[in-house]
């Protein structure tokens, strides 16, 4: 569960609500044409750029936003080292009885133990890393996308709304209310833009690469498994992949074993 | 038929109709000198940008935008997966009896069954992918070029309205209206832009990858197939390419064939 | 002759200018010091931008815009077929006799007949390439430099404007016409970056890119020649740089031959 | 000890500062809220953007904007030669008893004297820098957005207060007071995002690049070592490393040698 | 001396003087806390962004907008020819008596006579090349950080201006020249970031391109040195390097020698 991702809505929504209650009510903040330009024009956008089978699959990707739960790097790396030593001793056959709980390492794992050509290897696992990283960019670009639109509707907005103030100034006293209102669609659309569609696809641009750290591990460990390197000298390249800080806690755990 | 586009457009340009018809009448949001200076300008801008066969080409890569269907990854999988095995039952003359109906996995087949070599191949495969790259991205630039130009012109044509409002403000009465009239071509560029000429550019690269994408697999297949790569290790190697959910359903479809 | 260009300047400077005489008298939009602040300047930062002999080559370059006619696709193919079917029954030193019109693929036959090796030939016809789109990006990075610096300097000219208005507020109604001259410059800025420079410098780009595929074609039939590639198989590869459309044009015509 | 930030934070806020006092009071420049809503508002869409652990090793990272210094470049080279000549005249094996302070130059003798396989060094030394780059890139991407979120949430705290006070115009005079208290989030957003966020982003890559360039050395180096370069070669490829003139004095001071 | 420099900068001043002078007198255009708040923080985020030997090194940097004279093309082929048929006449030791005066080229003589390994040539000539553009780079990034800092603290200026006369409007009259001020510093920051700091940016990357060009054509002649490619192939090699233009007068040239 990715508590930062709600701690960062919730903080940044309470924030803004606190100086709108600081300076008066909510209600004059509260405007649901407004909601439907920003929100609904940027969705309508949506629909056009993406494919709708994409569009209906968003619900599905924010959900990683607030619930993935990267494999530690730590732990693969052991994993990776585990399996290396029983290709050493047992043979890449021995492979086969291994059921690792990440898919990509088990699709690694079978592979080996198929015995398939080691270029052959390395070409499906590289591009299995390219497949996911082209999916989750889809998913990312949804969101910037709608952070790109949702500013400029809240614009469309204000300038409808401007328009209309401006064609009937009769009654003076209603300049400052209706222009309050035109407004509001440039705040909401600043507001869903920088606070949540622009952070969302930022975080699922994160996600995307933290996974993608993971699959580097398993695919050099596979490499070099079937180059037969040796795995004290696999195990030194792997923790490179560690921050130092961490290396050292590994290493020395490691010569506990 | 991509319902997409047009449930897209169609909700995006209600949302703003009925923004305007809350505030009041669609009449003052009617000016066509606006829409001429804004559209024409625009599409003045791209006759100097862009040879005139390529503009006039553009009405036929719009229609792209609402009638394209990428070819099923899938299907496309399973029929080289079919080639692959005649090739290897029959030899790559056999192929010569095939007649895909895409023209790219046709001129694949014939290139095969000719007997032309390997690289060569794979280079004319290669090449004709980053044509029709490049064919895509004139369509795409075009109307990210009139993306560009509509604001600008909009605002062009809310300063000639603002210049105009200036020199005459004898009548403050007029003030108003007059400036409501000038913010109009502000509205139609945001607009335009927004809601067509961006989203279209952005559907049109995203055609141009999904065309791309299948064309990838059929390149992949081939290359697979003059290298006598196993029928069994392809189909693994191909299956990347798709989502991992679909690639369980492909798998055990082929396993009850 | 490039008559989308023309079609486009003219039909976009008209545009605005039948916007302005609807709205009034287009004496009030002609002010020579904002002229001469927004052109005047823009050539200023590009004579501290660029060398002084690219600015004076500028007029040149501008006239490829309206005068550069590419050389067609088709027939350079056909031309360079010629050349390799020559090769391919007299030898490389029979293309000594061949003159084309086109310096690059004159050059490359040249290369060709002196029998300069292999390698050598493509090094030095790739970086001829290279060095005309070089040549090439100093014009139209000229145009975009300028595209970035008109509005800056509408916007240097504005302030100017309102910082004078802004210190003699004594009489009100000198307010606004002195405001709407403030304003020229800013509009200025925006007709010659948005109608002028910015797409200039994009047809000069495009030109480039036409120039550049045409070189390209040569430059691959001359490696095919060099590596005696079959005339049926070379032809294929080559109409590869066709429109698919196109293709099928030239083939179903070269078989008439 | 990095003196010029200090400076230029300093100096920077010091004529923010004596600007504000010299046209009044402090006091009118102190808004609480607006502070939250500007800082809090880029903190909280930092949260949402980041992991939490990495939020919390900002202030860590922010050290090192003040407190770091780069290896000099002079001392590494020197250095990186006597290992060169101890490996020439003693073996590889003799690098063992070599404690190097930089942690990387320490891994490179270690690999060096084990022995381990040429290319696998490559490999591991440069995965190691690209690891490096990866990790500082966080850090620096982090203040980056800090900076694109605090102009973002200035605008947002405006609009809220313009609202605010349009939709309560009864009291003229409290228009201009209200309006200032208004225009100071944006100024905020402005002042942390162009003073403190950006420029410290920039800082993080730039001290990035310094100890790439002090690794890039010791790399080529090591490299220079197992493919055994005579010493005066290696030397000589080194010092191009340096700036010409510091190269020369290097070169006189190892003469004395 | 590069004359173009200075025509640019001060006709660019002229005109906005000129503009100045027009409208009005010259003093209400200076505003000594404006100037410091512009430039002064311009510096200070320097101060942030850079090391301070960086900043102290630009005022040698800047003289370089000014003083720079590139090395003609033309004549650094004919040296490189005269040095090519001399290595072809008398080997390449005897390249060891020739002084040219360009820096560069004198090393890649001595790497030459001194018999270096030809692959290590090319990569120390190279990374050479490498270092200058890196070197070079961060005197252009430098201007082009004071080009983005200029505007933000011109608009800051501006916003404290704004906050100081919104908080003090009991004197209707002093709003416009109190606003007239406040926009002097958005003013400041425009000309100097589009008329100065920008521009001595973009002609230092200019600067620098040539330099490199240069080396580019002593590297290349190098190499083929080296290669022992016949010197009249490697001038017909070298001569693509120049403009096709002047390519025909050299080639006349050496015609009559």
């Amino acid at each position: 569960m990715d508590i930062g991702t709600i701690v960062g809505l919730v903080s940044g929504a309470g924030l803004i609500l606190s100086a709108i209650l600081m300076g008066g009510s909510l209600g004059m903040f509260i405007d649901m044409p407004s909601v439907f330009i920003v929100i609904g024009g940027s969705l309508a956008t949506g629909f056009i750029k993406f494919p709708m089978h994409d569009v209906f699959n968003t619900v599905k990707v924010m959900m990683k936003v607030f619930l993935f739960k990267a494999e530690s790097e730590d732990k693969t790396i052991n994993d990776m080292m585990n399996y290396a030593k029983i290709a050493k001793s047992e043979g890449l056959i021995a492979l086969e009885k291994e059921k690792p709980d990440d898919e990509y390492a088990a699709k690694a794992l079978q592979f080996l133990s198929d015995g398939i050509d080691e270029g052959l290897i390395e070409a499906m696992l590289k591009k299995d890393i390219k497949m996911m990283v082209d999916r989750h960019t889809v998913g990312k670009e949804f969101f910037s996308q709608l952070g790109l639109a949702a500013p400029a509707f809240g614009m469309i907005g204000t300038l409808v709304g401007l328009v209309q103030m401006l064609g009937n100034m009769s009654d003076p006293s209603s300049i400052g209310p209706s222009m309050a209102i035109a407004l509001l669609t440039t705040l909401y659309g600043a507001i869903v833009a920088n606070l949540v569609f622009l952070p969302i696809a930022f975080k699922l641009e994160y996600r995307s690469t933290e996974e993608k750290s993971i699959k580097n591990i398993i695919l050099e460990a596979t490499i070099g498994i079937t180059r037969g390197i040796p795995p004290m000298v696999l195990e030194e390249s792997l923790r490179i992949f560690l921050d130092p800080k961490k290396r050292v806690e590994i290493s020395s755990g490691n010569k506990k074993d």
